[in-house]
Formats: structure tokens, C-alpha cells, sequence
């Protein structure tokens, strides 16, 4: 009987002697791996906090001592010790989420997906703890990669100024997502090396107390260093060295790999292989940017600590003083970015629509009203059953309403190269771009530059005109064809233009067409539908908007969201024709 | 004759000696003073830092070598220096902007106005440089105050990872606009302390290289300094120590009050009282907080360095332990404060509508996500002449969209205190409210919670019904005032609900009129009315939006935006008559 089948909740290691608490970190860490090597998951994190949680749960006194865990994606043992080991055996895998969640646990606090929050979450519980006369350590666990965000570094000043209990522990294994950049890793490094002593520390300079250990595995170290600072009256910095990956040998191998995992085999530790060596997207920008730069243009691929998601790896491989990971800092991304633009080179910036959101007021201020002409890849802008924390359907209500950008939605690999050869070939304005999210279609691009909304007018039919954007284009064209059985001959429309209309054409439909529809994969709050809506409002067209509602979604199959937006053809083609 | 009266440009003194440059520093501060006292603006920061702008100028060469100033309120000196000298003289006060701008000089590379920007500018500037082979050195000047923001956080990280030259001055005058706030100012502090000795050195721990400078008025001092490190094969931080309001006696005395000044008397410092003590909507919000303060309401009024529009330091004079301001730090402000709401405290978060764009993720992700009940006023979004930088009628474009926050839009003393009541006793939904930025009106508010969008008919009418939101609801009412004389009944409608609709009176009002109004004071472009419009799009009743144009607009007369708007009542009504 292993001695994990004895524990469920905090209470039932807390008598624990040191070797069964190591005993019980190893048969956590086997559950862990038994559950992602089936369902795939976040990997490397989570074997890197193994004995670290186990010794937290057992010194401190978990819910009224709160922890709060950055990104947490590690917090796979959180979750084993906390009443919800059934979520990690066969059968019931699902039962959890791969983050903390409060409707999960009275363990979680909040609900988290984009980094560098718990710092900032840490010192408002604890100053709550002071104002309401409640009890608690509270203790942030934030992991190496995370501090380079500006939201961790502004709490982390802000923590250099509070006066009582909180603990904050960097949790460092070295790495991001990917390798760490910037100069507080070699700091970091430099305490590693020093074992806590190299005067160049990022933690005193914010005014925080700080104790190291070298050795984040070793149970009884962990558990003397907690029973120490438990109950602490004043903010202190754990710095605690681990190593991502750690008990299982494939993943040391490889840690970027194994960040996140595939389901695999345990005892070799590999996938299957994915032969998927076809066309996609991201294939057609790398190979655009090889192609300028071999023509002598300055570009510089940047993106924020998310290389995987474009293959900027092999282009880094390839054109390493091209390339630049700023790490986990969007803002700094687009900010910077812009810079290179004004100065001369030509960036292209790769972002997941869910991060970008960090960017919002750098995209506002340092690239459009600076009208610096640096291109904006935007990836995950579309409906899709993703967590809640990294919904990505509101990038065009955040993008679209911001003046002086230039906002395409390409539907094809021949309006993504045009869109491409013309973003970089100006230096007049900023362009986002969104990604075309389904595999590859060809269609030629009408459009050379993209200076003015022009709509693309794909087929002139009567009564209803369909405007497809982007990723739902295709749904336009079903729906078309779906008219036809009706005998209706309608209209069809590629609008290209996510943030502004083309008037003329949109006039000229309202003028020549009963109904007017627009079909969008993204929220339409503030998005494309709405602003087609609005001009049209004082005409005697009818509008429909498709696209989904203003609300979040937690891991919800794309197919229900399709139904409850009435985004399968059968549905929207019903509503069409019940409008005219 | 004044030494300034030779000097346009920086070549007028590359030959003055140091006694030379100090009389023209004192030319150019008495310059700046004259000027401020006459047209108000920023009069600290520039005081702070006239020595080092004319030093800097001296040693280096403008325009090839880049100087990027952080905000850029502290460039009066430099825009003096650079063929700008006319725009400080009686009659050419408004020839110049308040701030950088590349229209108006090849000496200035950005248009700035929110804070933490200028390293990551420099960076990419740089980086720029070296990707297109120009020459140059690249100087960053960041006051003390904006280090704290996590942008500026970021690009220090960053810039610890590059390797070419990059000059990065922290202008330390011991401020920010008010105080400074957190654990890095301690660390400042002791780096000042110690002649820049300290082992707690922020900048060494992000890699960079380091230098301080004691007397950032000492003229031979800066241009030894400059003359040091100019054309440096590496990233160094000058640490130069300055005094804010250098050199006019009255703004020592009260560096806070003179960060930005009104029209003063040279000789005593004093400007007229304003003895405005009636009714406002300030001191609404804060009268409400001293009454549920002394019920026991653990509440805390957190701000992020701009107290002064909120007058809460006279708040935290009164409750010091209920009042925090975490220093330039949007990010931070919302997530915190998310986290106090969490903890069981009663946040009430104030921000400024063009620096709230800072924390558009936080907002989304910390406040909506989590569904913490805080309450965030906001101030600020309306249609005005602001500079374009700090153009702040975007914020229903930005907030409206996200889930789960309840946007509010008051029209009275009493609206906004029903709304203030409910929000902080209950504790399911964060609560934002835009705060009246007209005189206090008083209208009985009919609603006492706020948890459904339920719309205020305040009158019956036929034909039109005008909704006017928040700010604009008065035009709505001369509207409807004015129609009459055209013997139209109008009905007028308050919505109280910025972002989400109330549709059972919408489709009832659709049903009943032939055009529905709406009117907001914002940009339409993702804002309310864009909603209603979408929303109408399948009915028969037409729907006309009033508001801005997504545009920016960099200090223009309101009176112009306004006609160009149609935001006259005379244009709304003839647009209003037209479409009837």
C-alpha cells in the first residue's frame, strides 16, 4: 500500500516523519506523471514543486494560511494533497482543472492563467488579513520566469513597503517557458552560485528580507526553512532552488519539451510522432521572414516568452541577431518593438491574442499614436473551448477600437503574404494581423496594399449579403451555398478589415440587399459586427451579427459554444431566412 | 545681454565654457519660470533638471545621439535648447506642446505622456541602430517616480541583456508626483546615502552597470560624468541625484504642489485661491467613505500615484490605515486591490481613465475573472481637449466589453451614491463607476441595486427616444427639450448601464418609436451605443449613435469636437429632425 493511499487532506501527513514525507512527495510525483503521460498537461513545473508542497502543506495550515500560486500551472500536488487526488486517476481526470480554482477547493484562492499576478494577490489578502483582524501566513509561490513581468515587479516594490506577515517564495528552476531572459537570471544565478550571498540581489533592492536554499528537494531542509519563517512578522523572499523536470529522467533531458507534455510513454518518455509536416501559417511567416532577410531587410522577429506557438526556435537557429525573446514582458514586447520600428529595423511581433491583453495600453500609446510601422501577429483570436484564463475570442474588442491601427483579418496564405509584403514594405502604420487559425486555404488577394478598408466582394447575389471575417469566412461561404438550396442567391463578402469599414461598399450593400450579416470567431462585444451594425443603424437594412456572446467560458466544447451562438450553418442559415 | 540670447541650438554652446553653461542653465530656468507662471504646467521636474539637460547637450550631439525622456513633462529645458526657445516668450506660449513630439522637432523621437516607457524606447532604438549600421549613442532619462512601473521594470531587465552602448540616467529628485512609494525608493535611498556605495543597488541587480552622481547641479560634475561615458560599448545607469523645483525658493517648500503648477506671482509664488468649496462629485465619494469608515466598513481607497484629482491626501489624513497609494503601478493597483475584495476588505479603487489602459488585464483577468467585489471609479472619460497622450474618452471602448464587470454611468449626486452604497455591501460583482465630470446635479435615483441593467424612462414620449449616458445625459435632455419646439414629443431615457443593455426596455422602446438616440460621452467605437445599435439591428426602428469618432485628438477646442460630433444640441437635433 503506498502511503499517499492514506493521505487526502493536509491533515493527514502532518505528523509525518521527514522520510515519509519524502516517501509521500515520490508517490505524488508518480501520480502526476502517471495523469499527464495519459492526458498530456503542464509537466516539468510541476515535478520541480513535488517535495516544496508537500513540506508547505505540512508546516503551514492550509486554508487559513493561503497559498497563492503564480500561473499555477504547478499546482498539480496542491491539488493531490487537497482533496482532489481522485482527479488525478484514471477516470476522473477531468474532474480537475489544470489551475487553481476557487469553485474547485477552499484551497484555491484565485483563478489564474497569465503570470506574474501572486505577488499583488499575496499582499492584498494579507493586508485583508490586517483590515478585517483575521488570521494567517500568506504566502505567494512565484516561479523564476514569472518575475520578469512587470506586474510581478511592481508587487515585489510594493511588498518592499508592507510592514507584517507575508511570504513570498521564488521558486527558481532556472527557467521560464523557455530559457529566462534578461538581467535579473544572471542575479539569480549569481545567488545560486553564491549560495544566497552575492550582494547583486533583486530581493533586497526591493527592500525584502531574504533567505535562500540550495537544495529545493531535500525534505528536511524545506521543512526546517518553513517551521522558521511560519508566522514571520515582515515580508520575506524564499529563494528556493529546484529543478524543472526533477525525477524524471526524459524531462531533464529536454525541459522546454517538457514544459508542457503530450501524453507519452512513462518508460521512454516518448509521444507519438506527429508527422504533420504539411502547410500551416506558421510555416508561410517563417518562411516570409527567411525570405526578407535574405534581401537585406532589418527584421527582427520578437515575441514574449512564447517561441513554441510560431516556431521561432528554428528561426532563432537560423538568424540569431534577428531574433529576440524579451521573456515574460508584453509590454515591454510592443513598446520596444515600436522602437525598433521608429528607429529603422523592421520588427514583427508574435503574440497569443490572451497576453496581448497586457499590452493594451502599449498598443494604444507606443504603436498607434506613434504610428510606429511595426507588424503584430495575433494568434488565438478566435472561439474556441480554451480555459477561461486564456479565452482569446476579445482580441478584437480590444484591438479594433484603437485608431491609427491597421487590423487584418487575412482568410487565406496568399492574403497573409500580401498583408505581410505590404506591412513590411510601409513605414507608415502600425498592422496587426490575426491569424488565420484553420489549416490553409488558397485564395488570391485581390488587394496589393491595405492602406483603406476595401472589401473583397466575392460573389454578387441579392436580398442578404454575408460578410465572413477572417477564421469564419468559410462559414460565409457555407452559408451561401446553403441559401442556394433556398433559392436564394446571396451575396458573399470577405471583409479583410477587422477595425474599419469599407463605407462605400457597405452603403452600396445596404442599397441593394434586405439583410445584412456578419459573421465573426470572436466575442461581439466592441468587436467587427457591431461597428457594421452601428453605421448601418440609420438605414432601412437589417443587421445580424454572428459571433459569440460577452461572456467567459471555462473549457466549454467548441461544438456548444457553436450551438448557443447559432454558429453552425444550420442554425444561422435558420435565422437568416426567418429575418427576411 | 542674457547668455540665452546667443544659444538656439545645442552647436550655439559646444564651446562654452562651465562658468558659461551655468549662466546659461540660469537663463534657461528663469526662462521656464516666466513661462509657467504665465500659462501654468510642470514646474518641478523641469527645474530638477535644467543643469543636466544643458550638459547633456553640450557633450553629446543631438539628434544623432538620441536622448529619450521618460513621460517627457521634464522637457521644457530640452525643447528650449533645440530651436524652441520662441515657444517661451509672451504670445508663442501654445507653439509648443508639453511634452516630446516629433512633429515638432527632429530632436525628439516619441510622443509620450503615460510613464516607464523611455528604456524600453531606448532599447529598441538602439538595438535599431545596431541592426541598420547607424551610429549614436542612445540616452534614456527616467525620473525617479517611474521606475516603479512595471514597464520600466521590464525594460531594465531587458536592458541588462543587451550588449552595445545604452545610456540610462535615473533622475532621482526624490519624487514621483507625490511621494514615491515602495521598496525600491528605500534602496534609492541608500545608494544616496552612501554616494552610490550601497550593496541594495537595484540597477546591479538587473545586470546593468552603475554610476552616481551626488550633485546633479553641479555643472563640471554632469559634463565630466557625460564627457565619461559617452560613446560606452555597454548598458550603464547614471544615477544622478537632483532636487526637484531647483531654484525658485516657494517650490521647495511644497514640491507636491509645484510637480504641475497654475499661472503664479514670480515674486511670491502665489497664485489666485480658487474658492470653489460648493458641492462636488469628489467630495461625494469622499464624504461616503468617512461615513462607512466610521460604520466599521473595512474599506481601503488605494490609488496609483495620482491622489491629488481624488484630494485624497486629505483622505488619508484622516485614515491612514485605510488609504494606500502603491505609486505608478496600474498593474499592480488592480490586481491588489481584486485580491483586498477577495480577502473580505472593501476596496474602492480610483483611477484616471487614460491611465486605468495600464491595467486592462488585470482588470479582465484579476477583477472579472475572479468576480472580486471591488469598486473602481473612474475619471476622466469624457470628450475634452486633453492632450493626446492623455486622451481619456476611450475608457467605455476598454471597460464595457469585458464580462462580469457592472458598468455605471451616474447622472447625479444621487445616482452615484445609490451606486456607491450597493456596490460596496455587496460582494459578488467588481463595480465600476464612471464618475461625473459636470457640475453635481441632483436627481433621485429610482434604482438601489445595480446587479440587472434596468434603464430610468424619465419620460414617456413618442417617435424618439433619446438615451443619453452618464456625462451626456443633459444633452439628451435639451434634445428632447428642444424637439418639442418642432412638436415632437420626445422620450428620454437615463441608462445608467455603460455595458450591458437593458433589452426588454430597448425592444419595448423599438416597438413603440421610429428612431432611438443614443448619446454618450466617449468614442463610439466599442462603446454603448454601438451595443444598442447591434442590439436593434433585426427591428424596423432606425438607431443613431452620438459620440467621438475613434480617433485621436491632440488638444483640440471642445467646442470643435463637438461640432464636428454633431454634438451641438442644434446639430443632434437637425440629425435627430432628418432622420424622422
Amino acid at each position: 500500500m503506498s502511503i499517499l493511499e492514506k493521505v487526502n487532506e493536509p491533515k493527514d501527513f502532518k505528523n509525518f516523519t521527514i522520510s515519509q514525507l519524502t516517501e509521500l512527495a515520490d508517490d505524488v510525483r508518480a501520480l502526476i506523471i502517471d495523469k499527464v503521460s495519459k492526458v498530456g498537461g503542464h509537466f516539468g513545473p510541476n515535478m520541480a514543486v513535488v517535495e516544496m508542497i508537500v513540506a508547505l502543506h505540512k508546516v503551514f495550515n492550509s486554508p487559513v494560511d493561503k497559498f497563492i500560486w503564480d500561473v499555477s500551472h504547478q499546482s498539480y500536488p496542491h491539488k493531490v494533497l487537497t482533496g482532489r487526488k481522485s482527479g488525478f486517476t484514471d477516470g476522473h481526470f477531468h474532474d480537475v482543472t489544470g489551475f487553481t480554482s476557487q469553485a474547485e477547493s477552499a484551497h484555491d484562492f484565485f483563478t489564474i492563467g497569465h503570470t506574474s499576478t501572486s505577488v499583488a494577490n499575496a499582499v492584498g489578502l494579507a493586508h485583508a488579513r490586517d483590515l478585517t483582524g483575521t488570521k494567517g501566513n500568506v504566502i505567494a509561490i512565484i516561479g523564476d520566469g514569472s518575475l520578469s513581468g512587470g506586474l510581478a515587479l511592481e508587487a515585489l516594490n510594493n511588498a518592499g513597503d508592507y510592514t507584517k506577515n507575508l511570504i513570498i517564495i521564488a521558486n527558481d528552476n532556472e527557467m521560464s517557458i523557455a530559457e529566462n531572459h534578461g538581467g535579473l537570471y544572471k542575479s539569480l544565478a549569481d545567488l545560486r552560485n553564491s549560495n544566497g550571498t552575492s550582494t547583486n540581489n533583486i530581493f533586497k533592492a526591493f527592500n525584502l528580507d531574504y533567505r535562500y536554499l540550495e537544495n529545493g528537494h531535500d525534505m528536511a531542509a524545506l521543512v526546517a526553512l518553513f517551521e522558521e519563517v511560519k508566522d514571520i512578522d515582515h515580508p520575506i523572499v524564499l529563494h528556493i532552488h529546484t529543478e524543472k523536470g526533477h525525477g524524471y529522467t526524459p524531462s531533464l533531458d529536454n525541459k522546454i519539451a517538457w514544459h508542457w507534455h503530450s501524453p507519452f510513454d512513462k518508460a521512454t518518455g516518448l509521444s507519438p510522432t506527429n508527422t504533420n509536416d504539411g502547410e500551416n501559417f506558421v510555416k508561410i511567416v517563417n518562411d516570409f521572414m527567411d525570405e526578407k532577410l535574405a534581401d537585406g531587410v532589418p527584421l527582427v522577429a520578437i515575441n514574449a516568452a512564447i517561441p513554441g506557438i510560431f516556431n521561432l526556435k528554428d528561426f532563432e537557429s537560423r538568424h540569431p541577431h534577428n531574433y529576440v525573446d524579451v521573456g515574460i514582458a508584453e509590454q515591454y514586447s510592443i513598446t520596444y518593438g515600436g522602437a525598433l520600428a521608429a528607429g529603422g529595423a523592421r520588427p514583427i511581433i508574435f503574440h497569443n491574442s490572451t497576453f496581448l491583453q497586457r499590452a493594451y495600453d502599449q498598443l494604444w500609446h507606443d504603436l498607434a499614436i506613434n504610428n510606429e510601422p511595426a507588424i503584430v501577429i495575433v494568434k488565438g483570436n478566435k472561439i474556441d473551448g480554451s480555459d477561461v484564463t486564456h479565452q482569446g475570442d476579445f482580441g478584437l474588442g480590444m484591438i479594433t477600437n484603437i485608431p491609427n491601427l491597421v487590423t487584418l483579418a487575412p482568410t487565406s496564405s496568399e492574403e497573409l503574404l500580401a498583408m505581410l509584403a505590404w506591412g513590411i514594405s510601409q513605414t507608415d502604420q502600425p498592422v496587426i494581423i490575426f491569424m488565420p487559425e484553420h489549416g490553409v486555404v488558397h485564395r488570391l488577394s485581390k488587394l496589393k496594399t491595405f492602406e483603406k478598408p476595401v472589401y473583397d466582394v466575392v460573389k454578387t447575389g441579392e436580398k442578404v449579403a454575408i460578410l465572413g471575417l477572417g477564421g469564419l469566412f468559410s462559414h460565409a461561404e457555407k452559408a451561401v451555398l446553403e441559401l442556394e438550396k433556398s433559392g436564394i442567391s446571396a451575396t458573399l463578402v470577405n471583409p479583410l478589415f477587422a477595425g474599419d469599414l469599407d463605407k462605400v461598399t457597405l452603403t452600396e450593400l445596404a442599397s441593394t440587399h434586405d439583410l445584412i450579416v456578419t459573421i465573426e470567431d470572436g466575442v461581439l462585444a466592441g468587436g467587427f459586427g457591431e461597428k457594421v451594425s452601428a453605421f448601418l443603424g440609420k438605414s432601412d437594412v437589417k443587421v445580424l451579427n454572428f459571433g459569440a456572446d460577452k461572456e467567459f467560458n471555462d473549457s466549454v466544447p467548441l461544438d456548444t459554444l457553436y450551438e448557443r451562438y447559432h454558429l453552425t450553418i444550420e442554425l444561422l442559415v435558420a435565422d437568416i431566412l426567418a429575418s427576411l
